[in-house]
């Protein structure tokens, strides 16, 4: 008998980031605690050094997947064309960006606010905490739980991500990986409700009897 | 008065790439010479050096356009969300493409042809040619009259290119920048309809008199 316990949770207070390992074969969950919440993932393969430079690819994935959104059962590859992530479960609405760049400083500076903690930064400062550093410019990241629709003439929306209170997107890895997660502090244009909110990230152990 | 004349055709070649430098506030066109032709254009901003890093960027311009597919009158931004590109005018059925990574060898040999050109291949080329180098991975390009419809479940079709001989695409540089625009090699999926064919890059001269 196979019984899957919780082995780790890692919160990822509102407006910051995290980064964990995740060994080829091992899943790990994004979790909305408090609903309404963006979260920036990014994926680099883990080759065991220090500097960071095959990722998970948005527009290699869409030619692979050949979807504009992710969905379950669908492979996020690298630029390398390599499978990194598969989307296993998906408990919540189903509504995740594969089209927008991280929020950065650049992004805050035409919005008025240089200062405003970013998704970019959140990504240099979680690697940083595991000792590791990007080696390519930031890459495109999977906006789990992010509501931007298409319009017919291809017009996107920013809406408030749909999330309820415990909502979750489950992932495999399928190489061995270093992800971040963010919790997004876009707080300018309402794609997180009311205000920002903390994620979780939740690695099942399995406990073999 | 001022009249336009045409001081300057580089042709590129079926299957390859070429890159040019063009100037603040100077203009070129893409031209499909034969037809049903793909062009991924890559831009580069221009500092000088010989190492080139700030690149124009698919997912920082859908967040700045706000659309899905270019249109005339929006700007290309680059990863450090400056202008870098804007579309002034489109003698074409207006299909272009922002979603699919370009062509490359790991591409091929999962289509079981290792050794096929690629327009990955092109663009180290052609920046070579130049006495350049990319210091980033191969960038997501602007891909000129390719047609990947979005079906309303988000799913991706490759359809041929619509352009007849003569179709265009005209940009105006906003920032000094190194272009590139590889003819794609892509004969195994039907979007450059019967074969890969070239395309030209037209820098129209001003002529005051």
């Amino acid at each position: 008998m196979v019984t899957e316990t919780l082995s780790r949770r890692v919160v990822v207070p509102a407006r910051s980031g995290r980064a964990i390992r995740v060994g080829r074969g091992e899943r790990f969950r994004v979790v909305d605690l408090a609903g309404a919440q963006v979260g920036d993932l990014f994926a680099f393969g883990d080759d065991g050094r220090s500097v960071l430079t095959e990722h998970l690819s948005a527009s290699h994935t869409r030619a692979h997947t050949e979807r504009s959104f992710p969905a379950v059962g669908d492979d996020f590859v690298t630029d390398l064309r390599r499978p990194i992530l598969r989307v296993v479960a998906d408990d919540s609405p189903g509504r995740h960006d594969l089209l927008i760049a991280a929020c950065d400083p650049a992004r805050y500076a035409a919005l008025g606010v240089p200062d405003h903690p970013s998704c970019a930064q959140n990504l240099a400062d979680a690697l940083s905490g595991l000792g590791l550093v990007s080696g390519v410019p930031v890459p495109q990241p999977v906006n789990v739980f992010m509501n931007v629709p298409v319009a017919d003439d291809g017009t996107l929306g920013w809406l408030p991500a749909p999330t309820a209170p415990g909502d979750s997107i489950t992932f495999e890895a399928t190489t061995d990986c270093v992800v971040v997660v963010s919790a997004c502090p876009q707080d300018l244009t309402g794609i997180n409700g009311t205000e920002p909110s903390p994620l979780a990230i939740d690695q099942p152990g399995v406990d073999h009897r």
